[in-house]
């Protein structure tokens, strides 16, 4: 290991230069113009691979932007690691609010800035040279690992899942392994081991058949906004649970370890409320901000609307009011039964005076890999050796879309090891990749696949 | 009288033929194209109102269609009345729906068919036939009599009020008399002798200082849609009765006379429901549907909008909530105070997690002719000889703006003497006035005149 080691050091200036290559090329995969760019950097990432020592590249053509697949699969009874990562960027407006170019790579204090920098380049950068670097010293990994780099992430991978279905044998591998995210703060490494899940819904309340002069009409029938407000304000009870009956019986619930583990981090509620512009925060009771966020499940009215929305006044009565209302989910819900009790419950409450559509507008299931996994398990020593620094846990509480379909149609969990930081502008100007992150990165990695590798030999 | 009567018996036909000269003018007020008509049509009031006698008649320039205005001011020691009336028109868009040409009246069965015949052409002409009948009979109104007729109703009389404040000397009456409305059922004259009054706000909540994911942040902060509607639910208790303070304090109740005399209405709130398209009705406990929407203050959400109200799903967590609630008001109420009372209500009840502002967007107060007032009361002896029929009392849930600012800049309470229909498309195609109701409204009023002059000599 020492060996290579000393390989990154001396490596160092070259690793940041041809990362400068890469990042050089505008691979902005919603912008037309920039078709030829993204094809570019497709070649560019398939010829890297084969540099540094990956086998079977081949760029995959897909409706949009292609796929490039590389392994490497000589390790007889080892594991194998799918690793998956994005060359295409988001796009670079507003220029002129970027201190540097955005597709010229700039080194300023301890940042390297450019478009791509964290999201998703530089993070896939860090398991290329992690892979050369074992593979220049040792001649052979320690595992058998796949990689597919894919070029519509950041427009929301419109023909990933059809790829990964007709690949499924291709794509076979014991963990998934995504660089794509943050650590939980500078200094701070830590493990995302886990997503919430989504059922989207929407409500369509209608009372009287027609708009109504609320003069010649009102006080004589229930306004479905008034309606849609009592049923919406129900959903909650005074400790802010959601009332839907069997709501809670699937959710995992935190262990000690988790909840001791989450009291670790950085995290101020004080400054939390702030950072948000509100004097108090709400949520359910018994648990932290934190907890709520990453391991609760949470209902959310994302949208309302009914009657007049313009300008001034007008007495309208209104025949209608709507919401969209989605809720949050956490391991072992299913967003399919969510759904249901959602609109069973709804069509019970709604009051006798209006009548109720429920429509379910999409859903996907939570993720956990647990903690105690092979995969968790060698990333923390993996993060630990690599940054030195005790690892913490954290969860997301957002989807990763491509987690959930990785998990339903290839049935493998995901380890997100985030090399990013939560300020690095990922979708903004000056998007930056601290390079303390990004050479740690590089040693984490080489660091992971060794532990994985090991974990299987117990 | 019987010399009047049979005067109108004997010149229906005239009558029928000068009516459809006026309704021929296409005085559409709110289409640029149509100012000359507009123009002609007040010419044409002019010269028709020194036609049938009536004195002083001058065409009074505003900013934007003229106003007419004629006396009669002979009788000296008896009461003053002031008819207001317009003589423009809405437009006759949709062409395709009129059976007729809008503006070529046809009689089909006891109706006649044209744009303005009920609102208000037709009524207007019922007073100026009377008129007419009452001065070639006996040479002489048994009061006095000023009349103004304004050429922009139906845009909102936005130069009336201006004119008003500005000739309150010339305007000066005992009484204000409108024909521009409907009796409650055909065959059932009616008497409206109050109408609602209004408060119309705007309120805006700030939960978070900016739109965050809800994912990542949703179950930890209040979000300012829940925040609504959990405010709006508490505006009503069970009882349908609104939960602000004070909020009844000055209401004028019903008396049990008003009460008796609603119940007589031709009225089943069964047919109401159905009508509106809904299972059960909803309203204040105690109170027939007419008591609430005529006598009882109400609160009614004309709009709400918040966050995502596009097509699909967009997982936002919203910075804002908004929401135009007004209230009806009925007599003694204050829309002033009002607006107060529920602007401090809504900031004491907005719970500490979000931001609150409130605005009044407008309001106006409700106005009551008493039932034993000189002006209900020989509007009621004049309807019952007119029609041969009882005559039932009736209120309005809306505003009529005219009615509240003659009040406010004259000081003079109206009577509304309405002979339109509910059935008759006032702004829509197929517009038409009961022929039957054209005659006996021509009686009527000059029946009114007689009595309120008489009710002045007690």
């Amino acid at each position: 290991m020492k060996q290579i080691l000393s390989y990154i050091e001396s490596n160092k200036k070259r690793y940041l230069n041809e990362l400068t290559e890469l990042l050089k090329i505008p691979s902005v995969s919603s912008q037309p113009k920039r078709k030829d760019d993204v094809l570019n950097c497709a070649n560019w990432i398939a010829e890297h691979l084969k540099t540094i020592g990956m086998e079977n590249v081949k760029i995959h053509k897909t409706k949009g932007h292609p796929i490039v697949y590389a392994d490497y699969l000589k390790t007889n009874g080892k594991p194998t690691v799918l690793f998956y990562g994005h060359y295409d960027v988001q796009p670079e407006e507003p220029i002129d609010l970027w201190t540097s170019q955005p597709f010229d790579a700039t080194i300023r204090g301890e940042n390297l800035y450019a478009r791509g920098a964290a999201d998703d380049k530089g993070q896939i950068f860090i398991h290329f040279k992690a892979i050369e670097s074992i593979l220049k010293n040792y001649g052979e990994l320690p595992l058998n690992l796949k990689i597919i780099i894919e070029g519509e992430e950041e427009v929301g991978s419109p023909n990933l899942e059809n790829f990964v279905k007709q690949n499924k044998q291709m794509l076979k591998s014991d963990l998934i392994l995504i660089s794509d995210s943050s650590m939980f703060a500078k200094d701070v490494p830590s493990i995302c081991y886990s997503l919430r899940g989504l059922t989207y819904m929407e409500v369509e309340l209608t009372g009287p058949n027609r708009d109504l002069h609320s003069g010649s009409f009102g006080g004589s029938v229930h306004n479905p906004i008034q309606a849609l407000c009592e049923m919406i304000s129900s959903l909650h009870d005074k400790n802010g649970k959601i009332t839907i009956p069997n709501f809670y019986n699937d959710v995992l619930s935190l262990t000690k370890e988790e909840r001791n583990s989450f009291v670790k981090l950085p995290f101020s509620e004080k400054k939390y409320a702030k950072d948000l512009g509100v004097k108090e925060l709400y949520g359910e009771k018994g648990y932290s901000s934190l907890e709520r966020v990453w391991a609760r499940p949470t209902l959310e009215c994302n949208g309302i609307w009914g009657g007049y929305t313009g300008d001034g006044a007008k007495t309208v009565l209104p025949s209608k009011a709507f919401a969209k209302i989605s809720m949050r989910l956490v391991p072992n819900q299913s967003s399919k039964k969510i759904a249901k009790l959602f609109e069973n419950h709804l069509k019970k409450i709604a009051p006798k005076t209006v009548q109720i559509k429920v429509r379910s507008l999409h859903g996907g299931e939570a993720a956990i890999t647990p903690i105690d996994s092979n995969g968790v398990k060698s990333a923390v020593i993996a993060l630990e050796k690599g940054f030195g620094k005790k690892v913490l846990y954290q969860r997301e509480g957002g989807s990763i879309p491509i987690v959930v379909q990785f998990k339903k149609i290839l049935k493998t969990d995901t380890v997100l090891l985030g090399f990013g930081l939560p300020d690095e502008n990922a979708h903004a100007p000056n998007e930056f990749i601290n390079l303390n992150n990004f050479f740690n990165g590089i040693k984490t990695s080489v660091y992971f696949y060794y532990e994985f590798a090991k974990s299987f030999e117990n």
